[in-house]
């Protein structure tokens, strides 16, 4: 009774993902949530899909980012369908601006035929009137979008349960224990066994990297965001300068986005965080100074040493299969991760190259266990 | 400086309807509001677009529904260019339950050939597995929609800001006075000249009828809503039986109404009301008992004594409209009913038959004043 | 039926106030309120009794506000036992920091044998160790102290119920008209005869000064506060610095407050607002700046063109009294203001001095009418 | 620097309770909490202090409770200076209601000289006149009083930080390991070695039985409450009837309590359990009917086989400690849990008495691991 063909440790974003296209494909598969559903940093994201907005190099990561990002328009019609759910897909482009004329220069040697295109101030101005006049101009990132991260999750949940799948709230998991070829999963609510094991448990996943004899990758990067519900302010892309984005939602508040700090533990939205925001955000945008703030919240990016995530089976524990490390990108990154770790668990090898490029290997080259 | 073409006393959704076609259409158009743009009735509202759901005669009133209905789409797109907001505008249809055979043979007679579609009980669980199975079937009403009121109502008003439309919160109108050709309309913010003069003031309109010589029309029905969100359930279209209606919304919750008490100015959802509706929401879908609930509200319907709405010159006074008493529809209603007042404000004669059905001689044909 | 011996215009805590003490001398008494009780500048204030912190002269209004503070422990006595509600009283005395050397001595001048006190750095930082370490000093207002300003409101609104008392929400008064030596009350929910009507609108009260024929003397100055839940921080006593400051409430929430605009009629906590107090705050005591945000917000404060309020009654309209105007301080002033208006109305004569002092002639001096 | 003399694992109201008392008494202390302090049952509860309410034999679980109880008048005196946080104790008393003459037979054969009192009908309804007409007469719980569940816990928590105590949040613990003389607790954030350890993880302190060796104990049971916040009703006692509970709070809130699921670890508010509520507290006072509703929640009261707690040392593996299993009473406990553990850990023996009938022996007797 409860047996399951693959059990996944976290209901993140990433949890879901990976529980839906399992449940979808027809595997018997559980999650496992220590509290509710996508309730830690899948919730506080701010939800771009920046494929562009985050990378400047054009590496294997670079490619990740926009194939996932590139999954998202037939996603949100499945998802949509399955589970009523609208994950409020945005594909308005992103300008990410330039103040000085040296940051225009920089910018300008990024643009390319397809997806980056230069501005000039008076263009960006005349698009986005509410930015500041002190720009010098910005890089267009035409396919870069947003969703609502936690509509994801929640649609991902629910197209899973559709599925067939089984989703346990407040059950964290303890132990993950040898048993025969299979796995046992000791939590709150008792043991389970799982054929296979996910661990996309978020920053909370290093503890499973000890446990299971590998070193402990992960570090918390506490992010704080702040929703604004402007009465004027019409802003059709997301615009952002160095940290500071601001994204405009589909319901018409806007999400400013956010603070970083490695290594702190805390979820709570701080005066000194958001006060920095407010400012910062003021120079970019300085009408925004007098639009209702709304809300401020808070929670823990997981890092891992080199920013990458890890997509990968363990070398020595058969089954068990680590997807996490999504640090500043893990809505994005959902459905590419999601299709990789059912690729490593059906073995069809439609991923390779990724599954390559993001295994252990930067683990254990370093130094094996603590 | 404190002169407008147009002064709208309201800001609910259907004076910023009204303020978004005229500020459009090039006049220079204020909006007072006592309190918060879209706080009262609109914000309440469960947001079906239900001309078949709320209309079994085929009279004029219905013929109005019908239209507004289908201004929606086109419209719903105008208003996310404008003002970036998205009115979650859905179009499953909707669900028109029968439990007994006597109510599945009144619901069979009403069925047409474009719009009504009887489904039989099997058809209907097969369709949505969640209704109870004691239903005896259900009218599918096609292209019945909803849209989130509150969003329309904010949509509206930021697109009329972008148009020069000025809106004034926290200002409530106290007084229309005659000057020379004009109106002077006093607030708490100090008096202003308006050519023309728009009363939709929601159930607080009562008061400008009897101000301006007229019998006060207006009466409130008070009506509970509450929000779920559910884990399991998927629920795709408007569902409902008798007063109770389950209307799932984009972002995965759902919103079930309405008690209704009429003469009620209380605003506040009670005990008892949500008790009621909790239990008959139960009868018509038992497993929405195991969901979770996430909030209660209240607000109140401007009900005349017929139930239509009043779209009126004064007969007297030149230049002061009426567009208000939209009862249960208002939300369905905001978008033929700002077509019919720029329409009576421009004089282009569009919607004469609208004009001429849903006068003011309803009032005066009884007795003038009290 | 609706016939009463004083109609009040507006439920905040000064109307609440009032109605409270009329009812409990057994008069029959109706409170009429646009919105809910104490929705307005009631529910934003920090809820400091400040006879001291808002005084530095030792005129009547200084006298006013000492008495009125001195009332509030048998009141919150007497609350708590009629009405269930605890006003959450605090009378720990608060700090006024000096920063610099003059700041510090200019305090020291108005120190005085009963009330305040010069308190050293030294003495200051051992008794609230998280101030900042760069003030001089402090004065310590011994007896000023703070009370939940809602709940003042709803407990005065439950109390006068239980003696009687009728209050109509969603109710606001459009006109105030003689009949006969009565006043018929204009409302949404129909005309109200009143014997005697009190005025204690708030910044709205403004409207009735004009309608009645005298000056409006009303401006809004807005005002922003922000809440924290310090993790850390225990903080004993009020503490402020120029116009920055911060009150610990009993349930261990720290409210900062707050911004002054003039003329701003704007009720959203801005972006602008809130980051210069969360700036502020950090100065004072920077600790702060690592506690968690809870929530902000903004409302109006009614103020006179000399900032004192109002108690009197129409110089020609006998019947007709205003108790309006306390701009920053009518949490402070509720008691004593209530009382004056029961000694006019029933004609006790008890509180001669203030009546005279804060009569209309400071309107009517100046210029009758607009 | 990770060493502490003790370690709490789980940061609800007795784990903070016990850090207080611990870290009061010289002990470096830390607590190590998955998520929130005080996030859990502990934030759910109604406060009821119910030595009596709870208890209707004269066992040693009857002492315990009214021991708890009693330790609060000095307790929360003690709190509100080191934490600057009000618990809101009150201590009206209860009413237990009796609606049949059975029902009245057996509450009067309660009846004492000091702390049971029955009233008649008559006498309730003067002192309570909002309780329905049917009730046959109540016993009167005199001493029997209330705090605020959530303030308690933080309380305590902002103390023990005071007296030096380490708070961890967003820091489950995943295992507990002998390492010599002291424990090693293994983390999310790391591992911290111990001197000896509280395991106060409410319902998921079964994991920790298990993983020492020791059968599982803990069961959920869910309980849901709702506010209500009477414009109206004025409340003075805790009035309940079988299993629903009306507790009316200082701020001028009124909780209702609480439903009871077995071995559902769900912790969502419920539409069934919500109106399963309402309809219970109508028939105790109909006029609740038509009073606001404010919220709902839901959370997991850790419940085991007998029904009462564990207060008890290891019996292998010295310097562990288990506090936890307070089912329905974890705010009545709290003062003297946590002075039972600081008793165990300093070997004063003063509750030699508690801690032989609180002893793991239930567990063991019965068939030991599982
Ligand atoms: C302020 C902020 C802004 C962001 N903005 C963006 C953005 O714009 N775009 C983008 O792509 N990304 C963004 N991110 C990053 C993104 O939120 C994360 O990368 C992503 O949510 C990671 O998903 P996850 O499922 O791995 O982690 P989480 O959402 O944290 O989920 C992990 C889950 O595992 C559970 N868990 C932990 N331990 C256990 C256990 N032992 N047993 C059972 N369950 C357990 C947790 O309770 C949690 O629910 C942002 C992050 C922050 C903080
Ligand atoms: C529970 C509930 C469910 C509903 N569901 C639906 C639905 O599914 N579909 C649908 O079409 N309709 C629905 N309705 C009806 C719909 O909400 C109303 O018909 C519609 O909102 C009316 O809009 P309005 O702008 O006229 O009124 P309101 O939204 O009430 O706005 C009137 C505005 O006028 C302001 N005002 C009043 N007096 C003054 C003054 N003197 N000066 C200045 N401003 C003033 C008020 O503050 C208010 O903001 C529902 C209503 C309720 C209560
Ligand atoms: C940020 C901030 C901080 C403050 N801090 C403090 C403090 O620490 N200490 C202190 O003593 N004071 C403080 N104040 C000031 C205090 O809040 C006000 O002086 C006080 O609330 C005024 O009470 P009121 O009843 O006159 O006004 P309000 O609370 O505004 O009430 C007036 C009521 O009249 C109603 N109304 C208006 N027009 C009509 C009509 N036509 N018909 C019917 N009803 C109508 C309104 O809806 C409103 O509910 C603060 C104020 C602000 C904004
Ligand atoms: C609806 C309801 C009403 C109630 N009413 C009353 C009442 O009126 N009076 C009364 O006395 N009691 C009442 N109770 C019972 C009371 O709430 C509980 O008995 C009490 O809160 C238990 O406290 P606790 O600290 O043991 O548990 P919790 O408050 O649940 O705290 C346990 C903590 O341990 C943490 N934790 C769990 N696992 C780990 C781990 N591995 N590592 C680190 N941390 C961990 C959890 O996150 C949690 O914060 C009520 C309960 C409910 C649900």
């Amino acid at each position: 009774m409860n047996v399951f063909d693959v059990g996944i440790i976290g209901g993140g974003v990433i949890g879901q993902g990976i529980a839906y296209e399992l449940s979808k494909a027809g595997l018997k598969t559980a999650v496992f949530e220590s509290g509710e559903i996508g309730g830690k940093a899948t919730s506080a994201a701010a939800g771009m899909l920046g494929a562009h907005s985050e990378n400047e190099k054009r590496d294997i990561f670079f490619e990740l980012c926009l194939e996932s990002r590139n999954l998202y328009p037939s996603l949100a019609k499945e998802l949509l369908e399955q589970s009523g759910v609208d994950i409020e897909l945005v594909q308005e482009g992103m300008y990410r601006l330039a103040f000085t004329e040296e940051e225009g220069r920089f910018l300008q040697s990024l643009a390319d035929e397809d997806e980056l295109e230069w501005h000039s101030r008076e263009n960006v101005l005349a698009n986005e009137p509410h930015v500041s006049e002190d720009i010098a101009g910005a890089l267009w990132l035409k396919h870069d979008g947003q969703v609502k991260g936690s509509s994801v999750c929640h649609a991902y949940a629910k197209g899973a349960r559709k599925y067939g799948a089984s989703i346990f709230e407040q059950c964290p998991v303890f132990d993950v224990i040898k048993e025969g070829k299979a796995y046992k999963l000791v939590t709150s609510q008792g043991v389970f066994i799982c054929g296979k094991v996910v661990v996309s448990s978020g920053v909370w996943s290093g503890f499973f990297f000890e446990k299971l004899g590998l070193r402990n990758p992960m570090k918390p990067v506490k992010g704080e965001c702040l929703a604004i519900k402007p009465k004027k302010l019409v802003i059709n892309k997301t615009v952002f300068y160095e940290h500071c984005y601001i994204v405009p939602k589909k319901d018409g508040t806007v999400i400013i986005g956010a603070t970083s700090y490695e290594n702190d533990w805390d979820t709570h939205p701080t005066v000194k965080g958001v006060s920095e925001l407010m400012i910062k955000v003021q120079k970019i945008m300085p009408e925004i100074g007098s639009e209702p703030v709304v809300s401020a919240w808070s929670s823990l990016r997981p890092q891992t040493a080199d920013g990458w995530p890890y997509f990968a089976e363990h070398p020595e524990h058969e089954g068990i299969f680590f997807a996490t490390g999504h640090y500043r990108n893990g809505i994005l990154l959902a459905p590419i991760t999601s299709l990789i770790v059912k690729d490593m668990i059906l073995k069809t090898n439609q991923y390779e190259r990724y599954v390559h490029s993001f295994s252990l290997n930067r683990l254990l080259s370093d130094a094996k266990g603590r």
